[in-house]
């Protein structure tokens, strides 16, 4: 699967050097939301359930930078040797996830 | 845990009448960090997985903001009525999880 | 218009005895402005715009906390006393506020 | 300063097309600033202040992507063409400016 020339096989997106970082961190994401889960069913204090929201959305917010910075050190970067029409499909494809980031 | 005679026993937290929606909301959330994991493991389009982010998000924020409408409307009003510096603690506190809302 | 008494009389909003902390940070964002359109115009850095901007953001976000802080200490405190519906349309009025701040 | 052999004359940074629309922008984000100071001035109500200050933040927005959208479009894309550490360079550097954005 780290092999490049399978992964052009499969289709696959060039950021698999930090894959297991992003699983790792994405497992992570997965137990804070459930850990707010169990907090609601337990009534815990609305003011700790809303420091637990804002840490699980600060940790979306990395992995949401990381994957971006791996999308433009990659897909864009290769798109922009090739230059033309798809150099700018993939830019303008960049900065309207962005600006759903940023919002 | 879920009588609401048996919470008002325990010092519960006033947002019991919503926390069916509430649980309903954040099992969708998890449900949505798994499938992100997903797309991560099955390496998917980095796009595709920032936009899947960014709708997560939203869902975190909007659970955020519901919570934060219910302990505005039961807690801090409680504290209002009392008054004091236990009023003003209330504030204080809302208003520090706000900000970290907004950043 | 600094002086609370004529305040009262005009209806005013409570949060006079900040005012002019507020006053002299939106003259700050203001100046900040003043300096981005600046930047632009002698076609600056973009990068170092765009850091001018998260600074604008940061100190309009601060003083849109401040102002909410202020709110609900003196308006929504003051509803809250008297209760029923407009403490409750208070709370739906502050609240819409928020998200528009948190998104 | 609107000549493009003037521009590059000057070290300037490539978004010069898109010039006027920014300078016509930050005139506008200027002048929502100078509102919101009467505003608090004229102790306006606080809901209204905030609704003006989450317009003039989503203003700013619209600005910084716009901004980003042509720094990559250019600065980006030109590194890219040349490879090595200076594409690397300017790709973090643009990571670093987004995720002063997303926060």
């Amino acid at each position: 699967m780290t092999d490049a020339a399978t992964a052009v096989d499969h289709g696959h997106h060039g950021y698999i050097t930090d894959k297991d970082k992003y699983l790792n961190r994405m497992k992570r994401i997965e137990g804070q939301a459930r850990g707010i889960h169990k907090m609601v069913e337990d009534e815990k204090y609305c003011i700790d359930i809303l420091t637990q929201i804002s840490a699980l959305t600060s940790a979306l917010e990395a992995v949401a930078v990381g994957l971006l910075d791996d999308h433009l050190r990659h897909c864009v970067v290769d798109a922009a040797r090739l230059g033309g029409a798809e150099a700018d499909a993939k830019i303008t494809e960049a900065t309207q996830a962005i600006a759903r980031l940023v919002r």
